[in-house]
């Protein structure tokens, strides 16, 4: 046997060479999306397939099998936390994942999520259901299949098939656990919602619509993100179509915003939001680059980083009272004769809608959990997808008390389920909730927090989240790390309690 | 033995392979060169490395040996400049070149490389040479080891070993058919330059410092590149420090240049330049993409394509006709009083300085001369090192009449040494040899060139040169590329005409 040190910095450096691979791909796919003119297209596509085919190559080698074996076998394992049995745990996984799927069901996943992709581009175009439902019944087929593979013999009940497609996105979560928290959080919020809606208060949202200079707003949100901590001497903002943030490597992280001159917040909050998706890349460990010690733990745990800043932090009235000053000198027309209450008012804005993405804090959940409960029952065949508009206007109408006039605006407003992504939409509302929840503790543990964002100070924040959270890389998993953060497991209350107060604030229930 | 043909078509996918990967690689480098925030500096080395070794793997693997053993054998290669017969030999000439050089050599040359330039840069700013001679001497000693690695055996005179070294930018080219061309064009152009000191006229070069705002200059720019070809949905222009043209792949070529508000020539002549390097890459067959039928034959050619751009036709009195019109409109201040004859004048100046970059179109070529005379000694041993600053002043003293005052500004003005590009100069002066060469045999086939570009079209002359140039990618050399598309071998005479034609226009001479 080989000496365990010395596999373990074999299966190390082969993990970063995989990363350095994978990152050359991510900076190929920021710049088709920011800067890559429309000819560049075709080759592009060639020159993606061939790294990501590269990369799964790489990573599912027999050699790291073999690695991963001998440290398995190796004293160095014995502590789950440590830099080896993190490392090893978290590849174990990926890897027996990766190895499990064959290379035609990966091919014929790809083909069906391009053409699915375009049949739910034209179907949302005409909100035509018809078109793309024979594209979701065959999408689940597969995906059924991926998660049989992923089960690799398992029992497969519905709960353990959710489970095994949840893990692509937020490793060790349970569907079981999910729903308990998710159902607490159901009732709360539909009973919130009605209390707003009988409220008869409407927020005074046409001040965001005023005209806001796009060259201001941008200086506003470089200068917010720079404040709160994005080094812009590691990475970029810039314009594309859809924002994201795209943590390349250490020392360069690239998040992007679109402008509207007609709307206000779109670019201001979509920038913090970004900055906080970046800060946590920008917060872990430089050193276990390429490793799961230096990985984010789950798309649930990185968004609850971007939602805190958006939302928790962006929100507040504290931050506002350095930030609104800073508003009025950029732009002194459209904020003419505005008050702080009415600005915050505005921002907050609670009113049920349509459309997820334009949703406001509380009903965005909602919308979250219609898309939870559907996709799952569609997985297990307990809803069949010709099924789908009614159960998901039924849904709407009972959560959110609106009516949804087409499908264009119902069912078929979100790309997820055209490009395969079942499991995913919960990560957003984990997002929510683990937000509200480090930030409930991060207060409670540091009682000048709300005095040091009134005063644009956010280092005593970002701290406590560099230790608390990114540091740990995937030591933890997101329902180990919540526990060691908070002293608490996974609990629908700090959000609740964020919202009912929001809701008291401002529309007086 | 297998079917060639499918052996053929093996080649080609593998060949296109490593291109995509390469061209990775060159998008990683634009995106460093533009794009890239400062920190990211680190692990962009690393992601370029590791691309570079791949492709250098990939394309030095023994089955590569093999295909191209077994199309040699075949029948297919009988046509010299057919498809296979090109990809066959221009392979093999890279192939044996590659697998000639022991990576031991190529690391040493690599590491040799980054200190010999940060010696250069010291040496430089503090105009010392001493600093840079041991660096320039240990350089020349690796050329001399990859000279002869190259060679494998062939005799090692100081011809076969220029030979072998110019051979990686101008393939097929001899060094002492080149003397021959170059020392005649010497006589001639120290005689022209005599002859234009004598004169007494000095060009209005102060029009071009006058004041012309950024945007404006990048807006003509623009449209001056479009107009003669370049094809925005299939290219970007962007900012850089050291302005360059990268052809990444078909439908994506990008060239970037640099602004002065107070230079008016730097940028748009740079844009004209680049955009001819740039069409030249988009007129490359795409169907041979990444194989040699799909290639640009040398760095002369290339460099023939931007020279002929920048100065042949965007020096030329039919240009501004189109032009300067344009440029009034663009520049109202700057030009206001300025006459179309003062304009030409200069844009057209000519005047012995220090500063090759920085030198005018006629002095440019002895700046080369210099060059190419002192690396040949250099290389060869006939001089020394630590002789270089006196041979350097003495030869700028006798072809352009001017003294240098230290070396900051003589022998250390250029990187390229310390980079060990040694037989790479002399294909700048190449490119403006063959610029003429086609230029002036584009005029004698199509009578109404000068009127066509007095009129802002182009499409005539580049359709020349996509039938007579860009299409062949390499299936000949360049020699025989100039020879067919010409009627006539290399020669220094074309040059001369259009160069004393503009003495004769603009100094009387």
């Amino acid at each position: 046997m080989n000496n365990p040190f010395a596999t373990y910095q074999t299966l190390r450096k082969s993990l970063r060479e995989i990363a350095l691979l994978g990152s050359v791909g991510s900076v190929m796919e920021w710049d088709q999306r920011t800067q890559m003119p429309p000819k560049g297209a075709e080759f592009r596509a060639e020159q993606l397939s061939l790294i990501a085919r590269s990369v799964h190559e790489q990573f599912t080698a027999d050699r790291i099998g073999d690695l991963l074996g001998e440290l398995e076998a190796s004293g160095l394992v014995a502590d789950p936390h440590g830099d080896v049995g993190t490392d090893v745990r978290e590849t174990r996984r990926s890897y027996d994942r990766a190895i499990r799927l064959p290379a035609s069901l990966v091919e014929e996943m790809s083909r069906t999520s391009a053409l699915a992709q375009q049949a739910w581009a034209e179907a949302r175009k005409k909100s035509e259901y018809a078109i793309f439902e024979p594209w979701l019944a065959k999408t689940l087929d597969l995906k059924r299949q991926q998660a049989m593979c992923y089960l690799a013999g398992a029992p497969a009940g519905s709960d353990s098939m959710y489970d095994a497609l949840l893990d692509d996105f937020e490793p060790h979560a349970k569907t079981a656990e999910l729903r308990g928290v998710f159902e607490q959080l159901r009732k709360d919020l539909v009973e919130l919602v009605g209390r707003i809606a009988s409220s008869g208060r409407t927020a005074p949202v046409e001040i965001l619509q005023r005209r806001f200079p796009v060259a201001a707003q941008e200086q506003l949100a470089r200068d917010a993100a720079r404040r709160v901590g994005f080094d812009f001497q590691a990475g970029r903002l810039d314009v594309s179509l859809h924002p994201f943030c795209s943590g390349l490597v250490p020392g360069d992280t690239r998040m992007t915003t679109r402008y509207d001159e007609h709307g206000f917040a779109d670019a201001f909050f979509g920038v913090l939001h970004e900055t906080g998706h970046a800060l946590y890349d920008q917060g872990l460990p430089k050193e276990h680059w390429g490793a799961p010690t230096g990985s984010a733990v789950s798309l649930g745990i990185h968004e609850s980083q971007s939602r805190m800043w958006e939302n928790l932090v962006g929100r507040s009235a504290a931050f506002w009272k350095f930030h609104l000053p800073k508003a009025r000198m950029a732009f002194p027309e459209a904020l003419t004769g505005v008050s702080e209450d009415q600005w915050l008012w505005a921002i907050n804005n609670v009113r049920p809608s349509l459309i997820r993405v334009e949703s406001d804090e509380i009903t965005y959940n909602l919308h979250i959990l219609v898309r939870f409960e559907l996709e799952q029952a569609m997985l297990s065949g307990q809803l069949a997808t010709k099924d789908l508009p009614g159960e998901w206007n039924a849904k709407i109408k009972q959560y959110l008390g609106i009516d949804v006039p087409d499908d264009a605006r119902g069912c078929l407003q979100d790309i997820h389920w055209s490009d395969g992504a079942i499991g995913y939409f919960p990560t957003y509302t984990l997002g929510n909730l683990y937000a509200a929840q480090f930030f409930a503790k991060a207060r409670a543990d540091m009682p000048g927090l709300d005095g040091q964002i009134a005063a644009g100070e956010f280092a005593g924040l970002l701290g406590w989240l560099r230790e608390n959270i990114h540091r740990h890389g995937k030591r933890y998993s997101a329902g180990e790390l919540v526990q060691r953060a908070t002293g608490e497991p996974l609990s629908a209350r700090p959000l609740m309690e964020h919202l009912r107060a929001k809701a008291a604030r401002y529309y007086g229930v």
